[in-house]
Parts: structure tokens; sequence; C-alpha cells
């Protein structure tokens, strides 16, 4: 058996709002014989939907649900995991093999919490890191910060950028940047966050074009140093988190695609697991897509040679787990690297449970998945509704022809009453595309007129309900 | 040449108060030809005196005085390394061959902005790990938190402990600390601090022997989890720099002895450089000496293996330069490791230019240097009537017995009109020790009455002059 455990970035270094839905992607993971541990009740609906994809049994698997901390059951607290009580309910769990049953202990983040229970259970050497993450390892794997010491160490291509301490560094460094930018332009990213709600893109040029890119908050720079000043006057304590951590101020590069390459670092080496490309739209993120494709051979290579290094990179100082390497194809071909979440991302579920592991779409005829997130203009009622509706419409997931849509979280409401958010996998024929799929879905649900939502109520957001890493 | 940087820690990530004194130690390292660059204007008498005992002639060394910035001459604030008027002098003053001429450039502390000025110049290949450093890794070396997890997961041994990245934790991590710990005591530290003066001793037991320890703070603490919690409301704001940095809570090992080994990392490897021991009087660094003796060949051997693995490890994610290993020995002979400072330390000079360049220890017969903090109970004048004591007591260094102080920094009041404040070498015959020496300097000097004097006002403290790195 292993351990699966449902939990998320510690509070401690960034809060967030709701996790509940988000970490019970844990199911897509969860094999027969399997002990889980979330930060609340399982969604009923979403678990036997998932189940019955994955062909698990309910009855093989034990779920507990973490004694409520700080947040309730919205968040896992970190110190819920070795309560007494609790690790006794696990240690029950464990089965008349005890300790000896389990076989890994897998975490979505890699929390020294997850290593104090290992420990605790006398588990800890089949917790890959245990020793690094119980130091408090995990926090430096996942700073965008650090990342970029750890990369231009490496000798893997970043964009030319700093790292700041200080407001006046930042004004500075900015300022620099601009000179120097044949854009005009620079991104702001805070040390932690995801999908791009800590980034905030300074332009000059109110024309540029912005819409796919990472970074959720904009700003438009007058000419001159007063302006680069204003701005930090104002943001600095948003982007180093009340000064709690550098900031990361980098050249922006128009015109470039998202994309990541996937690895696995264990004790013997690390293995390339996947690689695939992010979309966004208005700036938010709105799709991903599996495996990777519409590169050439020569960025496909630097993109799997930079994650390479990079996963070698951190496992050389002792990340064990899953990591992503998030990259950008510049117009010319060439690859930079951005960040590295060393961590459980969101695109382990689409690809190895989901693309690999249900659709398969190595085998012949070739598939490909996108998951999209609810875009804000839809409005579904619920995930009874949804899954009606792709009955209706044809679209539920079809193991024969291997295309279709799977729903990839639970749908839970933002709010009481209102529409729910979720994200969602097309399993798709690459010579047809999604966007067929994508548009009838969309001409059923689309009834919130664009400009309408409140766009910090998007999903992605921390202090909302979250739907990424 | 070598263009040698007498800088110190960013003050965006740890503010000192002035270092004029501390970073002129820089003279002892220069060779002839070199470039030296300085927060201030050099102290004339010092450097006369330093280069009379190296052997250097002031006319074979260019030394500029960076221009003033945030901190006036006190500090070196990072940015003027680049400002436009000061790269063109360091440009003048390489000479007709330019930037060829440069092997090295070597800083006290690797910043960000020595590694811009390097580029700036077109030696940034001259800087080694100039990438990594440009891009703060230089930060990430220097963090007592980092090194926890880092040396945990290179398998070197640490003291049982945790990183804390909110009160919260801190108030579970010493309870739960002070429950398992031997010695009812846990040590408190700041993730950017020197010479123990970041660093807070609790312990229940008042009658415990903690005089000997680097924990420049002491806090007794009452049974239960109360005063714990009491505690931390305090002293979190300090601890974490108001919530900028983890802090370390750590096991407190009685009785043990403060030692470390240290080590240069190169492109090529790493190599062990020295080892040393540290001795605290009443929780402050009073003296050190190299090399190490009066441990067992285990001992040795186990620290050397440690500082080995902290080094490669260190080197593996991109620091290079030199690091210092610090390790207690415990009563029973084992060796647990503390921190690494991965920076020019404040033993490079003591080991490196004075105890094998101008004494030349491993020579026979045997010599030993100690390194001595000017006590707070002295009242020494100046740096020539502490020049003069010297001779006059016969205790000025010799080199035909090759014993015999060498003052190893300029001697400055802490207030206009006050006593100086420096540190001083003693060579000596291992046989015969250094306390004589020191004990007819104390009968000179010990004018100031135990108990009178500000503790917070010593040397090594921030806020006022520092001798520590």
């Amino acid at each position: 058996m292993r351990i699966l455990i449902g939990n998320h970035i510690d509070p401690s270094i960034r809060a967030r709002g709701d996790m509940r839905a988000w970490t019970q992607r844990l199911f897509w993971f969860a094999r027969p014989g399997d002990l889980l541990i979330l930060c609340c009740e399982p969604d009923t609906a979403f678990v036997g939907y998932t189940l019955a994809h994955t062909g698990v049994k309910r009855e093989e698997l034990t779920v507990l649900a973490a004694p409520p901390g700080a947040w309730g059951d919205r968040l896992l607290d970190p110190a819920s995991l070795t309560v007494l009580a609790f690790v006794e309910q696990v240690r029950a769990a464990l089965g008349p093999d005890g300790p000896s049953a389990v076989s890994e202990v897998f975490a979505l983040w890699p929390s020294a919490a997850v290593a104090r229970l290992a420990d605790t259970l006398g588990v800890a050497d089949r917790f890959p890191g245990a020793a690094f993450f119980g130091q408090g390892g995990g926090e430096i794997g996942n700073n965008k910060a650090n990342f970029r010491a750890l990369a231009a160490a490496a000798g893997v291509p970043i964009l030319p950028g700093r790292i700041c301490r200080s407001r006046t560094e930042a004004i500075e460094a900015t300022g620099a940047l601009l000179e120097t930018s044949p854009s005009g332009a620079v991104v702001v990213k805070q040390a932690h966050n995801g999908a791009g709600v800590g980034n905030q893109l300074l332009v000059r040029d109110a024309e540029m074009a912005v819409g796919h890119v990472g970074a959720r908050h904009l700003h438009h720079l007058a000419r001159g140093l007063d302006d680069v000043a204003a701005y930090w006057a104002e943001r600095w304590p948003w982007a180093s988190g009340e000064g709690r951590w550098p900031v990361v101020v980098e050249e922006f590069a128009p015109g470039a695609d998202a994309v990541y390459s996937e690895h696995y670092a264990s004790d013997d080496g690390t293995r390339a697991t996947e690689t695939g490309r992010l979309l966004y739209v208005g700036r938010r993120l709105s799709h991903q897509v599996v495996p990777l494709d519409g590169v050439t051979e020569p960025t496909r290579a630097a993109l799997l040679d930079g994650g390479t290094r990079l996963a070698d990179a951190y496992r050389a100082f002792g990340y064990r787990g899953h990591l992503s390497a998030d990259a950008l194809v510049l117009p010319g071909g060439s690859v930079v690297f951005t960040e590295v979440n060393a961590q459980v991302s969101g695109s382990l579920h689409i690809y190895q449970s989901i693309a690999h592991g249900i659709v398969d779409v190595a085998a012949a005829p070739p598939r490909q998945v996108v998951e999209y997130h609810v875009p804000p203009t839809w409005a579904v009622p619920g995930f009874a509704a949804f899954l009606a509706a792709l009955d209706e419409l044809g679209l539920a997931y079809d193991p024969a022809t291997r295309t279709g849509v799977i729903v990839s979280m639970p749908a839970i409401p933002l709010a009481p009453g209102e529409p729910v958010q979720f994200v969602f996998c097309i399993a798709y024929d690459p010579a047809e595309g999604h966007v067929g799929a994508f548009d009838r879905l969309d001409a059923r649900f689309a009834a919130v007129p664009a400009g309408t939502y409140d766009a910090s109520q998007h999903i992605g957001t921390s202090g909302a309900v979250s739907f990424s890493s």
C-alpha cells in the first residue's frame, strides 16, 4: 500500500484559500490498497466518477480526513498530520502488517509535516527525500528566485533578470532591464505563487499583445524612472509578501509559447516523464495540452535537455519526487526556462493518470489530451448537470474511440448557489483538435457576459477556490 | 592582477552597522599588482603595518574606495560598484592590458553586485560562480535554515531541530524539542547572522553552564507551554527579521566544543583548507585557534568528512569560493554540524595569510595561532599605543622565534574618544600555549570593570562596529 497525502504548499509559506476540490485530484493517483489523506471528506460523486474511470474500487481504498486545524476543512493544517489521535487512526489503517505494508509515501507538496508523519509511523525511508523535506527543503525547490540562481549555475538558459531583496534593488533592476529589454517590458514575479497569479507584466507600449501571457496582473508604465519608483512604492509589499520573499524582475519576451518538461528525481537519478503546453487567455491559465506538439525537433530537444539539467540540479541538492520545469519557446524557436515547481504539479494527473493511464495516448490511433479550466463566462449549475450535458451532446469519454470529456476535479460552487468551477479534460484525435468539442460546450454553458464577472474570483486565484498548485 | 573586493553581506539581506575596519582584513590577502576595492579610505597605519608583515609594497597595490551610497563610507553599497564613473575608475586601474590583465575577482561576500561589476568589466569568467551569484545565489548558501535541509540531504549529522516559517510553527517546534531534548534546552537561530549574535539559548535549568556557547542571547523558560508561547509572542519578530526569514529551532547540546572545517570549492572540485576551534566567553566569541588541536583522530576525521561532504553539496548547487562548515564536538567525541558560511569567513586571513603565510606554523618548530577579540574589559587608547605596549612587553611578533602578536584589523574607536576595539593574533609554541602572552596584555589593558560595559556595544554586534562576518 501507499500513503497518498492530498496537501498543498504549507500555509506558513503561501496562504491559499480553499483547496478542498483541487487536492482531491489525488484520487487519480490511487491504486488498490492505498490510504488517502485529505483535508476534508471527499466529494462522493467525484470519487465514484474518477474510480469508474481508473477501475479502482472504492472499497479498495482507505480515505481519512485529517483533523480540522487552523483552516477548518478548507486547507490541510500541516500540524494536523501528527496530532496523536490522527496518527493512531493512520496506524490502524495500515492493517495487520503495520508500517511494513507501506511501500511509498506520496504527497502533493513536500511538506516537513509529511516527513514528520512518515517518521512517526516508522516509514521515513519510504518517503523519498524525507530528511531534506523534514528540514524545510520543500521551500528551497519551490522558490522562483532560487530557481534563477540554480538554473544559472546549471548553465540552463534563462531570460535576463535579477533577484531583488529590497524596493531599492527592485527600482534599480527594473530601470536597468527596461533599458536593455528589446520589448521595453518586464515581468515581476512573486517567489511563491502559481499559474501566473503572482506575476505582473510592466509594459510601456499599451498596444503590446499580452493576453497569451501567464501574468495575471498588468501595469502600464509611463516613460521615466519616476514611474518605476511609483510602481514599486505601491507594489513592493505585494510582490515581496510584505518583504518576506525575494522578488524576480525579468525581461519580458513577447510572442513566446509557454511549455513545460516534467521529470522524476529518485535516489538513482532523474527521468523525463512528459512535456506539454500551457495556454493563457486574458492572461489567465485557460488550458494545457499533452503530449507537447507543434514544436520543432531542436526545440523539443532543448526543452528536454534543459529540463533534465534542472532535474539533475534539483536532485543534487536533495529534491526527490516529481518536478516541472517551465519554459518559453521564443519566436525564433529557442527555449528559455522560467521556473521549476518541485512538487506534484497541476499536470501530473493529466498525463500520468488520464492521458497515459486511461486514454493511452501513445496507442494507435494516437490521441492527445487537453485540460480546460471552466472559463469565467460559463454558468455550470453542478457536477451532475455537466455530466448530463456531456451525455446529451455525445461528449462523454468513450473508451471505444478514446475520445471525449473526463472531468478531472470535483465541481464545487465558489459561493453557495453560484455556478460551479472545475477543470475537465478532452481526449481527442490530434488530426481533429479539441476546439470542436470545446465550442459545443461553450455554446451550451457560456451564459455570463464577458465583463460582468469578477476576475479576481476566477479559478486559480488565491483567496478563493483554487484549481492550481 | 586580481580584483579584491572588501564587501560584506548585502545590506538588503542583513543590515550591518559599520564594517570599515572588518573589511580592511582584505589587505592580508593582497599580492603585488592587486586592485583593492573598499567602502572607505584605508587606515594608513594598519595598511603600513600589514604590508610590512606580508612583504607587499604599498605602491604595488591600487586601492579604490567605492563611491558612498546609502550608508556613506561605513558600508559598501552594492549599487556603488556599478556606478558608471566608478567602473571607469576601475577600468583605468586595470592598466594597458585592460580586462585581460585580471586573473581573478575575489570578494569577501558573493554579492550579485560583484557579479555585475565583473560582467561590466568583461571579466565574469574570472569570478568563480559568477552566474550563480549574479542571481542571488549568495543568499542561498548563507542561510542557516537552508543549511539544515542541505546537510540532511547530504547525510551530514545535525542536531534534532526544525525550520519554522511562522510563530505557530515555532511554538510547536519548541514544545516538541523541549520534550525530547536531553538538556531541556533549545537554541533559536536567525537565518542570517554571525558569531552567535543571532542565536538565543532557551533553557529551563538556570544553573546550566552556557558561558562557552555561541549564543549571545539567553532566556530562562519556566515549565509549560504557556511560557514557550509567551517567548515567541515577544521574540518571533527578532528571530525571523519581522517574518522575512525562516527560523531554526534546534536542540541544545551542553558541554560541546565549537570547531570548524574550511574548504574551497572550484569548478574542478573542493579541497579542505584548514580546521580550527572557536572559543566563547560569556556567550561571546572570544578567540579562535588554528590549526585545530586537542581532538582525537576519529573526531578530526569526522569533522573533515562532514565538512568535505558539505563543501561538495554546496558546490553541487553552484557555490564557488571559500566556505566554512561549523560544527560541535559533543562530549563523547562525535561531531554534529551547525551551519555553513559560504563566504570568506573571519578565519581565512588567520590561517591562510598569518598562520600559513607569515608564521608558517607547519615548519619546525611547530607554531599555532590564536586570534583574540579585544575583551570588553580592556581600554586600549589606540593602534599606536597598542603597538608600543607590545614592544615594551616584548610581545611584538618576532620572525626569528615565529612567536608574538600580529594585530589583524585596524583599531578604531566605537565612538569618538572611546577605547578602540579590534582583533589580534598571537603566534605561539603549542607546548607553551597562548595564555601567558594574553595574560600580560590583560594585566596591561583590563581597565573596564566587568559589569560596567554595555554588552550590546561589544564587538561582533550588529548596529555598531563589527568584527565578524
